[in-house]
């Protein structure tokens, strides 16, 4: 399930014939769409980060909290245990504002809305009973938890020009029982009880706090006519940009950075300093208006890589910008882990040949065939290990312990398993021979 | 370690300047190797093949019996718990004879000994310590052993002409104590050494047995000079063929059924009614002169085939042979079983981003994701538990249990346990949410 959310402007989506500002030079954004509802960084290592996303060319962060942003009581369950203190994030938000990044927070208020759904004291707050991804947009209960939500979030934050809302995504609007019955009623369509609900959220940003401009992405508009549009417009004030794209040139560029789980309840994407190099690529293309020789010198001299192709990335160090040895490590196990690993298991003809499943469960091992691959699984298996132990140190430094372990469970587990089982396995048969 | 064993004659290893009989064309001789060493067929089905044999153009029957064989005691360890009985034997002999098929026992008395050598009560026997496949060709006790196992086996023969004693692959040959220090002796050398041992055996068949003349597999002389060989060659008679090839042409023909397995301690290699095919091919190729039409179109109708090209594989019906069901069966599990579960495991993008390892351990599944693969999951489930079902069935009217088992842990187990615990895990996921 790839994100649908595209970074247009309403302009583009809405005809070209429609009157839009052309933004000036110097109004021009890139915001890094910082997506916190995987794998969210430690908050000492993104203030490591920031000053290189600036020289990289970002002017500002798109901060998707999700279940990182510390919610005071009554919402504390929205927030994981890993969620930043309110200290790190004011500290956070401050050197953010030395720097002269512009902040936008972005918090979900109709899809997307697992990490608060889940919860059983939310989940009667559901659109579909069964389905915690989408909020009901007939109950008064849900429009005030996103309230309170906007209200928590807006008190951490100092000079907020605009606040993100979400809303992209909203799967399954109007499977509701309320829905189904408000559909029955004339006039009344998908597309109308999807803006009934964003205007709500959004009107109430501007009337709460009228010097922030609530923005939405555009995905579950894109079907809506104008004329069905034509009241609400000047509420959505410009719609949202994705990372990395400023929000003037209507690109669909999306650093791996940009999401680091699909959703709530998926696998991670890519960890953020694997995704620093094509992020910064994006930046300075955007920055010099487009990709060139000029935009690969700079984001090497940045990153400090010798060289930004592919190929390179197999050597053993890949940049000295802050999280760069887990790119390098990272790179050698999606590369190679389950690779070598298959490759005895899968392809060398003693392994296949004498040790199957089926001799391994009754412990036969050929005393002769047992030389021929015995000592490359034990080297192997001694490789991995310390590989891993050097990711799993590069990786706490950067991301909190469970981050780390989802990321191993997923990625170094189910092969460097394999290994230790079949090298023990090894051992069970040819201790059972004496 | 594939077989390295070939089917050379004497003649053709020796020069060709070397005077030999040509034989006419009723002595050419067209044997099928059956090799009980691996998944010993039934009694039953193989008197059933027979004359299928016979009709596609065998003309007998090179049996290597192993541990297949019933020893009587003190030799009943040697025997498999699925050896052919004393009565089967005979009759399956019988049948042979009836049918005008030659056969020709093969008893190894050198190398591939593991059937009796991982017996402790036999393990002092063997060349180095430590590995159970070569005889030590200096102990008499040896000897003894390989007189008595040539003697049991006679016992059930009638009218034998050739009688193989093996002697292919005699790996570490050499590499024990006493060989180490018989080879400090000057003159003395490998070659010599198995020479003398070779000798030493085909010696007692000739001088017990004056009728029956020892054959051998040609591998270990091939080195061996024609001086060394000199005194030795009245003593081999005619060199081995190998499955399906008439001695006298020199062919390295090894259908599949020519090994069960490539030793004793490894996997099965193709079971006997899956190579039928290929086998019929090889004899009919052999009897016409080479592969043509006609041999393809005699293959297809000897085996009841619509199209022997392997496209038609696929299809649900391929023969009318005897195990023609089994090769139906194992077609659909070689091509499909693993490639299907692997491309719902690995490649379906729900499984894949919502349902990995991580989420698995700790029974974390997304309710909407669920129904995209839930359904796909459980019908490849019940698909594959059907076909297994009819193949167990299917094969164990052709080979014991024990080879079911095996054949079944090793080409049917991974895939289908992989499949089954996802099912499973779903479902303790699905009812962890409730």
């Amino acid at each position: 399930m790839h994100s649908t959310r595209r970074a247009r402007t309403a302009g583009a989506e809405r005809g070209e014939e429609r009157e839009r500002p052309e933004p000036s030079n110097e109004m021009r954004r890139r915001l890094v769409h910082l997506d916190l509802k995987g794998a969210p960084p430690r908050a000492a290592y993104l203030a490591e980060v920031l000053p290189l996303l600036r020289a990289m060319g970002a002017t500002g962060l798109l901060l998707e909290y999700e279940d990182a942003f510390p919610y005071a009581p009554p919402l504390e369950a929205l927030s994981a245990p890993h969620a930043y203190s309110r200290t790190e994030l004011r500290q956070l938000l401050g050197r953010a504002a030395e720097l002269g990044l512009e902040v936008v927070p972005l918090v979900q208020s109709f899809g997307h809305m697992e990490f608060a759904l889940k919860h059983k004291e939310f989940a009667h707050l559901r659109e579909v009973k069964l389905f915690p991804n989408a909020l009901n947009p007939h109950k008064e209960e849900a429009l005030a938890l996103v309230r309170a939500m906007i209200d928590r979030v807006m008190e951490l934050h100092r000079d907020l020009r605009w606040f993100h809302i979400g809303c992209d995504e909203v799967y399954y609007l109007g499977e509701g029982e309320e829905s189904k019955e408000w559909l029955q009623q004339q006039g009344n369509t998908p597309e109308k009880l999807c803006l009934f609900h964003i205007k709500a959220v959004a009107s109430y940003v501007v009337s709460s706090y009228p010097t922030v401009t609530p923005i939405v992405w555009d995905d579950m508009l894109r079907g809506i006519s104008e004329e069905t549009l034509a009241g609400v417009s000047p509420v959505m004030g410009i719609w949202g940009p994705t990372a990395g794209a400023a929000y003037d040139l209507g690109l669909c560029c999306r650093p791996g950075c940009g999401e680091q789980r699909y959703d709530h309840f998926s696998v991670l994407c890519e960890l953020f300093p694997v995704a620093i190099p094509s992020l910064a690529v994006c930046l300075q293309a955007l920055e010099n208006g487009g990709y060139s020789e000029k935009v690969k010198e700079n984001v090497e001299k940045l990153l400090g890589m010798s060289n930004l192709e592919l190929d390179t990335f197999m050597s053993t160090s890949t940049g000295t910008f802050p999280g760069s040895n887990i790119l390098t490590l990272v790179t050698q196990v999606s590369f190679y882990l389950k690779s070598s690993v298959d490759e005895l298991l899968e392809r060398n003809r003693y392994v296949t040949g004498w040790f199957s499943p089926y001799h391994r469960k009754r412990k036969i091992i050929h005393p002769i065939i047992m030389h021929h691959f015995q000592p490359d699984a034990i080297s192997l298996l001694s490789k991995w290990n310390a590989v891993v132990q050097d990711l799993q140190a590069a990786m706490e430094q950067v991301f909190h312990k469970c981050t780390v372990e989802e990321w191993m469970e997923e990625n170094v587990h189910p092969s460097l398993e394999k290994l230790q089982q079949v090298v023990d396995d090894l051992d069970k048969a040819i201790k059972a021979q004496n």
